[in-house]
């Protein structure tokens, strides 16, 4: 199987089978894309790269990897608020391996084929394992929701049920923690096939004044829209949402999750904490179906302040990953 | 050095210096950038991968590689005739060499400020040596240039007076070819320092009818035409435009490399034939600064034919590049 062939059979038939020819005249096959942006809308555009050790590992089927690889472009376009248009996939593989890329695509545009977005070109190249996806999105002008737009006063807000649970599946992964059966496969579920809160980020606009979504770690990530604000945080760490196979953890192990975990794709943001807020938050999250949890509050102090069910104040014992530390 | 510094220092602080605030006012630093395009112009979306060992040896310098891995996608929107707008870059590095990245910045931002093209979000990751850019361009709407334009009668164009010369380049360090000083210089820049042709590009909207860049050889990359547009080409072999370099070398060293080398870059296209068309292809060449050669003739007959300038037919003996074949 030759690279045009690769192409056409697992990427080129199902790219854009569920978005209308004049939104995408041209996609897969010609030196670019062609697209028709929506007139009045602003384009959102993220990047992120998968290495394999990295940000998965080799036991994941391929149906997940290729579910994951699109799910955390689409969260960075859910946290700004927008609505998925198109993606690139560049591919760069040790061999052209049939079962593997049949999994990898149907995975990939499953997810696709939900949020209406179009795969409209890339690459493919042999090489180490490695996939980039660069997604594209919309959002009416100035209504994207930003990491800088935080008040004192705000609300904090995290999406999901299950924040932890990606760290908890590596833990057990790397052997720190036992777990088996269903308890393991659903925090592996959370691990490898994480959801990308798209309807719930579009429905926050107008509500939300600062979002985020949780890649690196709550607190990291979290810490980017204190920055970004120039303001500083409470988060109540009792309050943090946790899966009953979580709460089963000890605590440390508990808070270590939810605060530092990483992979959730859970958004964070903040909006404001009156009534009228606190409803339009409530709105957005039933209309969009997703769960959200209060867990603090904006405040004038910079830095971040964790505290217990209790009141009192706890040390931050936790670090955001980084790729080069 | 960090993730988030390494960002900061090498690619934050150059990204979008070169464009206005109001065409990206969202660049690097939040989850998506956010960009405005021009009102009744179409978006085009193309991305490309460099791996070590295939798109580039690691013998080259950190700010040709820097240049090229944006120029190879530049030559994209080049092909459709598309004004560059913004693009994305992930990087897998092995570990945040500051005298790499510095020289790797330095290559891209030049060649990135040359053409208003801005840097508006990516990824870093540790890994093996991999570079992903997305470039995303504009043209009128309805008017790129594309691969399935081409008709018969049609004049059959190749831009540029070096091609081969990366392809020859590329035999020196393999060994098969005994090059040196200034001759080798001169392969070896047309190698890692390719120019994309963007200016042509644009030039010729309204002029070409089908387009494709030269990436993995002028014979396969025009068989994409061919097929793309449902007709055949005559090529006349010795009307390839060659460097004196390669116009010193055997014969058939130099139709390999001119017709089967790849990484050219240079745009191949087909217009129409009569006075007005030639004139319009010389008007766009003279425009944009880019010599441009005719070597042959779309035809109906299905397939690709070689001549060389006496008329006589020639075999066809070379194959385009396959990442998996």
């Amino acid at each position: 199987m030759g690279e045009f062939d690769l192409i056409q059979r697992f990427f080129k038939s199902q790219s854009q089978s569920h978005v209308s020819a004049d939104a995408v005249p041209v996609g897969i096959g010609d030196d670019c894309a062609v697209i028709n942006p929506t007139p009045g809308m602003q384009w959102l555009v993220s990047s992120d790269m998968l290495v394999e050790g990295r940000h998965f590992l080799s036991t994941v089927a391929p149906q997940r990897l290729g579910h994951k690889a699109l799910a955390v472009n689409l969260s960075d376009l859910a946290a700004c608020g927008a609505k998925p248009r198109a993606f690139t996939l560049a591919l760069s593989l040790q061999r052209a391996d049939e079962v593997f890329l049949a999994g990898f695509a149907q995975g990939l545009f499953e997810l696709a084929q939900r949020h209406g977005i179009a795969l409209v070109g890339g690459d493919t190249t042999q090489g180490p394992l490695n996939i980039c996806i660069t997604v594209m999105g919309e959002v009416p002008r100035g209504q994207a929701l930003l990491r800088s737009g935080a008040q004192v006063g705000d609300d904090l807000y995290v999406s999901g049920a299950t924040l932890g649970d990606a760290r908890l599946a590596l833990e057990v992964f790397r052997g720190t923690v036992p777990l088996a059966g269903e308890a393991f496969e659903q925090v592996r579920r959370a691990m490898e096939c994480p959801q990308p809160r798209v309807e719930l980020g579009q429905a926050l606009r107008g509500v939300a004044r600062s979002a985020i979504d949780v890649s690196d770690g709550l607190l990291g990530d979290l810490g980017h829209i204190l920055k970004a604000s120039g303001v500083g945080a409470c988060v109540d760490v009792d309050a943090l949402p946790r899966s009953p196979v979580l709460a089963m953890q000890d605590l440390s192990l508990q808070r270590e999750c939810g605060l530092a975990g990483g992979d959730d794709y859970e958004l964070v943001f903040s909006a404001p904490s009156d009534a009228a807020g606190r409803a339009a938050v409530a709105a957005a999250a039933a209309a969009s179906g997703t769960p959200v949890q209060r867990i603090g509050c904006i405040e004038a102090e910079p830095g971040l302040r964790l505290r217990d069910g209790a009141g009192c104040l706890l040390p931050n014992l936790f670090s955001s990953f980084d790729h080069f530390k």
